[in-house]
């Protein structure tokens, strides 16, 4: 909304493109008065959506409509991707917190500071980029780093001077020699020496390499004998979504997570493949479907103008399907309604006992900003809302079930019709 | 360099900063006050780097060279990995033109401005970033879209007029409906009818989708024989190293390659895992060289302030190693050198007859910003030679020799004394 409302060219990017020798001044006129004039619809953050779905819907003649397509295309893949892999992350960890560390090997500023919002939404509590915080009011956290305790004479005394500065915070780095031998003893004195007199029992230790099962299981027991059954174990390195599931299953002693670059890059998928189409045109006022045909099937538009309705069961709660309609249809949820699969036709299931919201809500009419974007803390809970709005079958991290997102009658036609129409005519 | 030269924190953050209740008025105002006033060295930008080798070297107070660490770890990493990855496509297209294509699947902003510029300096000839063009200069281009396409009725009338307005930089998307019974044939219409009268020779055809090898030699005879043989072919989608050098093998013909997220997110590895350490600190105006041990022995970091020399031979122009020493040791490069794996150290290796450069030069004194960042073109063409000078061995996709990364006599013996006192003294 931020890029819409503030989008414009300035004399310096005017004379830039002067002199490429491409463009007419009457273009160059245009672009100095150019302002974003159309509407907008969109799936609020923190839904669920699958593939195929028009997450956002332009209206606009067609050079505005152009002019914002990068910008658009580009925060909508690169949020919904970090926001998907943080989710897939949070699930894992089983209601452990995971804090988003990343920044370092973030894609660029944006990826460091867009992504740390994005995977907050997604689930995580907190993230080591404070510009985050301070921007988006995501919580910063962050933990001592190897330096401070290089810039000690030794590991123990790292240690007691951050327990006494912040004796509220001490959550101890104790990889930076050796874990079990001197990291935890140190720890262990530290607290003694400098919380428990204070009467303070919150502390934490970190570890960032080595095996984290077998060093998380012996650091837990010896917390425990030393009497701090309460001090949290922080784990990091390399994680995603299947080592933390992993490390779980193993018995690992873990409190809470700090995930970077698999997080903050999506490092097993880090491209989310969402497209921005001509589904239609305005011809004499009417509204014209348009398609792309392609030899790649995936990579065939459905076209029209249209609406997304969730089908959520009325006992269940749960998701069942999302339907494409087009913009005039409407469906009504007093009675039952047959989908089927838009490729296997024959497969067709009865819904009984629905309701049917619409996803795409209104943002721009007429180039105003009609949308109030809800407090990021709103954003997170309806994500998670969203998530658990889904069955266990859809929410597996490998071979889930295959969402219906399926079309009505009606579109199924016109999108048959016109690719009908596309290889026949050439 | 630009962010070091304009780092402050402003009203705005030292309230927010202040709103924590985690810092003290002291802090606070040391912020206000908050400029670099250290050195830092670096290996220039379209240098060929090895995994062990210090990259920036910063010299300074702990709390400036704190500051730094996020964002200048998180720009060498991402233009790094960038850079890198167009390097792999450009030799692998073996001359072929790349155009980077991926802003709409860049991880952000950042992510597409500037790694369109890293693009760049690793060989690719031009973006579809505009925003790169103006602010940095590397050259944009681009070609139609689909969406041109379908907002006319029909393909040749869209062709047509794309030549009658760009007849200079015609380059028709040929496959919105069918690339060799519609697309191909209409962009011949199109060329003769507008170009041909014009005694415009200058064209080009796109292909977005399909068996791109079965379908570009098709397009090549249908071109070649209806008189353009001077039609240059364009490729597009989801192209990476190894498909191009396929696709090459394989004979297709291919004049230009565009290429989107899979080199602007690295999607095969999109993390460029640089670390900032603590590798030494100055006590009483003496230099104490300081490690980080970890059970992960590639975590373990080499100590002290110190030099990398590269070894190349003074015949072939080859890098032969790269050679790390403490700061006040010198490489004398008229007498014969003895090298040693660090690892193995009875692996060694006699050089004669070599020329030793230092890598890391000056780019900050004292908080002064004494380096000129070269002009972009110098940058790339830095970057071709540096890849010229390297053995083929060391340009292989997979499984490449491993470049010797070797240690001084007198630095290793230091990193060793370190390792056995961290680990024995606990």
């Amino acid at each position: 909304m931020r890029y819409i409302n503030e989008l414009h060219f300035d004399e310096e990017d005017i004379e830039y493109l002067r002199s490429k020798g491409l463009f007419e001044e009457e273009f160059l006129d245009y672009l100095r008065n150019f302002k974003f004039t159309g509407d907008m619809w969109a799936i609020p953050e923190g839904t669920v959506v699958f593939p195929g779905e028009p997450l956002i819907t332009v209206r606009a003649p067609a050079i505005e409509a152009q002019f914002i397509e990068t910008y658009i295309l580009m925060s909508l893949n690169h949020q919904s991707l970090i926001a998907t892999k943080a989710s897939r992350m949070t699930r894992a960890a089983k209601g452990r917190a995971i804090s988003e560390f990343g920044s370092r090997r973030a894609q660029g500023a944006d990826a460091a500071i867009l992504g740390a919002r994005a995977a907050y939404i997604g689930g995580c509590a907190a993230t080591a980029c404070t510009i985050t915080d301070e921007a988006y009011g995501v919580p910063a956290t962050g933990t001592m780093a190897h330096s401070w305790i290089q810039m000690f004479d030794d590991e123990y005394t790292a240690f007691k001077t951050y327990c006494e500065i912040y004796p509220n915070n001490a959550t101890l780095l104790v990889d930076t020699y050796n874990v079990l031998e001197s990291g935890i003893p140190n720890a262990i004195r530290a607290f003694r020496e400098v919380l428990v007199p204070r009467g303070i029992t919150k502390c934490g230790i970190r570890i960032d390499s080595g095996d984290i099962t077998y060093l998380t299981k012996k650091a837990r027991a010896m917390l425990d004998e030393a009497g701090f059954p309460q001090c949290k174990i922080v784990i990091s390195n390399s994680l995603d979504e299947y080592i933390i599931r992993e490390l779980i299953r193993q018995g690992a002693e873990i409190d809470m997570f700090g995930i970077g670059e698999r997080l903050i890059t999506a490092k097993s998928d880090p491209v989310f493949g969402a497209v921005y189409k001509v589904c239609a045109i305005e011809k004499d006022g009417e509204i014209v479907p348009k398609i792309k045909i392609s030899e790649n099937v995936g990579k065939i538009t459905t076209p029209h103008f249209k609406k997304v309705y969730r089908l959520r069961g009325r006992d269940t709660g749960k998701a069942e399907a999302d339907l494409l309609c087009v913009y005039d249809e409407t469906v009504d949820d007093s009675k039952p309604i047959e989908i089927f699969d838009p490729e296997y036709t024959w497969k067709r299931k009865t819904l009984k006992d629905f309701i049917a919201t619409e996803l795409l809500v209104p943002i721009f009419k007429d180039g105003k900003q009609v949308y109030k974007l809800p407090e990021l803390a709103d954003i997170r809970q309806h994500c998670a809302d969203e998530i658990a709005g889904m069955w266990d079958e859809v929410r597996r991290f490998t071979n889930p079930h295959n969402y219906y997102v399926d079309l009505s009658e009606k579109l199924w036609q016109v999108k048959h019709d016109l690719i009908r129409k596309a290889r026949g005519s050439k």
